[in-house]
């Protein structure tokens, strides 16, 4: 039997925004879950066990490492992205990897239990790993007494998530987060953060998605006219927050056993939430008197109404949906909140890829009240921002370049020196450190005598483009011998001409 | 009276190799302690204390954000290095930032009481913060059973170094390590080392420096010629490493009185570890009988002898020293190690640079045993490798911008959409959209009716190169203004050439 854990592992199993929808068919499922029971048997790729050692080598649970190829992949994603919030007028900064406990209690709800911390020293304060990098960035502000700063901030997070979901889902993991804090005009910089989401998705093609965009104020608004006591809001909007992935009846039924709340409250929350569409629906929710009765609602539509227009202006309206069902996990959020979704994903059972069903890939929105919170004169700095699900998108195009028949090329190295006989070390170096002088990207086997077959199948194997051949008749006869070496082509050229050549041959070879 | 200890704290001021050269004049010494005592008084820049208020906001003690300046300073120095380690055809992994903790026990002498551990949980391995990058690329090689790579790792490392020499000397810092794992000929890649610190901080254009080289036989020989006992060779070592900050008179005493060592063994060791020069050095050498009875010795003359035999082909003799009191600290060298130093350096008492005197600023060497250590199944993969002090450095290039008139452009922004009048906000988002999707780092105003003088101000402040003005009688007659911010011409062109004018008169602003 299939235990309803196993089933919240295949649908929680990925660490960026705890949200996955999985829309696979139901055998799909049935194959991921006999997947995931079956891997439990199998030695963990993290350890490396020897019977004959004592030693046991492995990295923390939760972690892992990233080989060249995964970095080659994320190097791209992370380049794309900031290419964005640079072309956007963002600045960069770096905050330590930890902080003072004392910042991070109280500021995530529940998961203030998922925080790590260190073991203190004596006359140290207590401190503890990030675990976003929203929370600094608001120290930072307050610290450096900032009024206005458009920043972005790419660092680990950490998450002691619980072993259970550990699979697929890190405890250390990349955060890329972009934030506009100041004093501005309504939805303004709100609009640009939409914006800069759909250009970045659209750059890494990462497929079809959605943005989903909701309000706090609204859904306070609702929770008040459904008759929702105050205190029970933020946890409310966990439940609600689950909504994509877990259906209305099992919502229904937390609402009422675990929250407390009577079954006709509980229906005319649903006769809300479930509603989603475009700019239209703001006029139709101005028609319902109870809702508009309230401030909050009124200000929540008007801000929704100047969002959608300027999202119109910035020309992404076909890729935003007004969802009244999105709450987003987090307590800090104060007014417009958003999160991309994937909609179409092609599922492939041959790829042990789980981790990437379909989900929310980036996620942000507005919290004019955490500086104040945390500033010791309560200074108020509203901020609105995106945080980029780098871990997700990065695990998809690593699946697509896993399925593509371009042959990633990992190396820089454009230029290979090899000799075809023994005892031209030196000649090779001497060549070697020409090119790199002349600032081609330049490599050598390091041996004495290698063999000409082991020097072409290096260049192969990573993709060199060119190879330089020499032997004594081109030591004698003052030439180079240079191989194309997908084509295998050779051409014997004057030693004199090498670095023209060189560019000529490099340029041909990438205009094909 | 200046107590040795805040001498200590001028002469250790740097965290990168806990070595540091002091040549500045004796006035620049006075003149910096008192500074540094001065300072005690003032209020740290870590902290907002705001006395009204119960909150402190601070990071934890030997921590520090970097700024939007530092983080363009810094974004150009890592860029820099990081284009020579793949021009030598290097890929770059990741790897978690906390390890086990029986990982790093062991590894790092006396500095294993300044690992970070963290707070342990139940059922759950005891974790620390990686020390260095070296330890755990050795693991990576290990688990993944790797038999060759070349890699670099650029990453955060933790030393809970103390309060008192925190000043300066930061408890967390980057790292920017390269090296080369594999069973290659002898002194091939330890070659290819040297000549890449040698192109990084000539492109780095940091100053004056020059590379000490030596090996670890050779001073192991030379401590068995004179009599040492082998179970105090490490830690002779230690005691040597510190000659380039303390007098020879010094470390005698050290030697006599803390290692146990009699005074004719000191002043033997002396005569060997004075020895520097060029590789006619290696000559004289082997022509002392004693030294060259010595197995050890012979086996690292001929290193040594091959290494500048290659280092003449790469063409770096010029900045190369062989010098025998070139120790380094840590205990898992074993082969050639070496060590960049500044060599010349201007110290400005106006700036607060205390923290950039003149001293190491790279090193590395061959460890051949790390690996084995660590692997459960005592698998040999030899390794050479280099580190670069990015935080020593990035200090020298904020120091040398700080210095410099050139003014540091911090945003990438090349165009700011303004306007001249009321009104206006809905018409520069369409323009700023337009930019966007043409390509052009853009930016406007979050205000709804922004002042031009505001929005002119803001351009010159951040050395934005065109700034577009729009108003109504531009609207009406399809036109546009842009402006050189630098030079405050104006230029009025038909709408519909927007993108093309542009770019024409970026390239002209350019080529200025």
């Amino acid at each position: 039997m299939i235990g309803s854990n196993t089933i919240r592992l295949v649908l929680n199993t990925y660490s960026y925004t705890r949200k996955v929808f999985y829309h696979a068919r139901p055998r799909q499922v049935n194959d991921t879950v006999s997947k995931l029971l079956s891997s439990k048997e199998e030695k963990s790729v993290n350890k490396n066990v020897d019977e004959d050692a004592k030693t046991i080598l492995k990295i923390p649970r939760g972690t892992r490492d990233y080989h060249p190829q995964q970095m080659k992949i994320r190097e791209d994603v992370f380049r794309n992205i900031i290419d964005s919030f640079k072309q956007h007028g963002a600045t960069t900064i770096d905050t330590p990897v930890m902080e003072l406990t004392t910042l991070l209690r109280e500021k995530y709800g529940e998961d203030s239990k998922l925080i790590y911390e260190l073991k203190q020293h004596e006359n140290e304060d207590l401190l503890a790993l990030r675990y976003d990098l929203t929370v600094p960035f608001a120290r930072y502000i307050s610290q450096n007494k900032i009024s206005a700063m458009k920043r972005y901030h790419i660092g680990k997070v950490y998450r002691l998530d619980s072993p259970k979901m550990t699979r697929g889902r890190y405890r250390e993991f990349y955060q890329c987060d972009f934030d506009i804090a100041g004093v501005y005009d309504s939805m303004i910089p709100d609009a640009e953060c939409v914006k800069i989401l759909v250009e970045i998705l659209d750059k890494l093609a990462v497929g079809q998605y959605r943005v989903s965009i909701n309000h706090r104020k609204l859904l306070d608004a609702i929770f008040t006219v459904c008759g929702v006591p105050a205190k029970n809001f933020r946890s409310l909007s966990s439940t609600i927050d689950k909504l994509d992935k877990i259906p209305w009846e099992v919502a229904r039924n937390e609402m009422i056993n675990e929250r407390g709340l009577s079954p006709e409250i509980t229906d005319k929350i649903w006769s809300y939430v479930q509603l989603h569409g475009n700019v239209e629906l703001i006029d139709r929710l101005r028609k319902d008197p109870q809702l508009i009765s309230e401030k909050l609602a009124v200000e929540a539509l008007h801000d929704l109404e100047l969002l959608f227009r300027y999202l119109k202006l910035f020309n992404v309206t076909d890729k935003v949906v007004f969802d009244l069902k999105l709450a987003r996990g987090l307590d800090y959020y104060t007014g417009v909140i958003f999160e991309a979704v994937l909609t179409e994903y092609q599922y492939n059972p041959q790829l042990d890829d789980d981790q990437i069903a379909i989900g929310s890939i980036a996620g942000g929105g507005r919290y004019d009240e955490l500086v104040q919170k945390i500033d010791p004169k309560q200074r108020r700095v509203p901020c609105v921002g995106i945080s980029i699900g780098v871990e997700r998108i990065s695990a998809i195009k690593e699946h697509q370049s896993l399925e593509s028949k371009d042959q990633l090329k990992i190396l820089s190295t454009e230029v290979y020196v090899a000799s075809a006989e023994k005892h031209l070390l030196e000649e090779r170096m001497k060549v070697c450190n020409f090119l790199w002088e002349n600032g081609f990207q330049t490599e050598m086997a390091y041996r004495q005598n290698p063999k000409l077959l082991d020097q072409l199948q290096y260049c192969e194997k990573y993709h060199i483009e060119l190879c330089i051949i020499i032997g004594n008749t081109e030591l004698n006869n003052g030439t180079v011998k240079i191989r194309h070496v997908n084509t295998r082509e050779e051409f014997v050229i004057p030693r004199e001409q090498l670095v023209e050549q060189l560019r000529l041959h490099l340029s041909k070879i990438r205009q094909r």
